[in-house]
């Protein structure tokens, strides 16, 4: 049975999943890039974003590379897909990854605000869903085929899904940072009430890694 | 320099320094015994809790050894101190502790009613202090002399504190659990406004322990 996940998701110490202050220039919020200092020096990081070999193995990349295995399809909340609110003025926003998205599936981002679907090079199609959430979901579930659908996010798409109760397994990386404001990842969600308890704890020495399930 | 601080609290993954319905057969709320399972089987809290020989030594142990080294005075809330509220009924409440607390030197007890100071085996004497957390301080440095003093909790007294700049040094232990509710630590403290930054951060298999700073 194919799983909704989050995965490689990072979270401050003081709880947000982004910093306070994002605009088109600090699009995770003040400090939010430290939440990833623990992915972007491993290897699968750097081979799927920047196309290089070299990067740290170890804990942090196998929990990168889990993320990326097994994936059929992708949800994103729109600010996750770009900076442009509103309606869109043009199709000439194609996301953050240039011509060739780290996806190479079909991408299914939340908006209230329709556009055609466009495709990029290897494979990732960008779908533009305005019905909510659950409706990107059926899409994305049927997209995926057997394989997984990797919610990626971001804070607000996933306490959508989460309460929702439709993601099924999380994994959410603890930063040994504080940000002090900014979108709460968890805060107000009852997780042991809406079903999830940790299933992994895997420390490393740049973040905390944790895996939530459902049910099971 | 004697230094203000706060050490092996723990919190749970959703931020929670205490469960949710907390009474008196649950302290510290529904769950809130699992944010203490890294502490209660280490050496240290195993001999100073229950004078018993062996437990755990390691990264766990060492911050809890840490945690009692060089310590003149504590600051406690009431709650930690007892389960009575209101006016004291009578003088027969002495603490969770048994005949000989663990602490060994005065501890201060905020409290808005007044009772006279008591002392127990093995140089713990009880004061109540109703005039605030200011004043529990500057008594507690008087106290302490040239030692550092802890304070031991619950969640709203250390708030109390952090809020006002007062604590120099606080080591959390995040646990792996989610307990969906009861007291947030930091939720709305802007710990970086307040000064604070991550200075430690030290996984184990149990918890990840990260140790926050104020200035310096």
């Amino acid at each position: 049975m194919p799983k909704v996940r989050v995965n490689a998701f990072g979270v401050s110490l003081d709880g947000y999943g982004a910093g306070p202050g994002q605009d088109l220039d600090n699009p995770l919020g003040r400090g939010g890039e430290s939440l990833h200092s623990w992915s972007h020096p491993t290897r699968t990081f750097q081979r799927i974003l920047f196309g290089k070999d070299g990067g740290k193995t170890g804990v942090d990349d196998d929990f990168v590379a889990r993320g990326m295995e097994g994936i059929g399809a992708w949800i994103l909340g729109r600010n996750m897909f770009g900076p442009v609110r509103g309606p869109w003025p043009d199709e000439s926003w194609k996301g953050w990854w240039g011509d060739e998205p780290p996806y190479h599936v079909p991408v299914f981002v939340l908006t209230h605000h329709a556009r055609p679907s466009f495709e990029m090079k290897g494979g990732t199609t960008f779908h533009f869903v305005t019905d909510g959430i659950e409706a990107a979901l059926d899409r994305a579930r049927t997209a995926a085929g057997d394989r997984d659908i990797r919610v990626g996010g971001g804070v607000a798409t996933i306490r959508q899904y989460v309460e929702a109760r439709l993601i099924d397994q999380m994994h959410v990386a603890i930063a040994p940072v504080v940000l002090g404001g900014g979108e709460a990842l968890f805060a107000g969600l009852d997780l042991p009430a809406l079903g999830y308890r940790v299933i992994q704890h895997v420390p490393s020495k740049a973040a905390t890694h944790v895996v939530l399930s459902r049910g099971g």
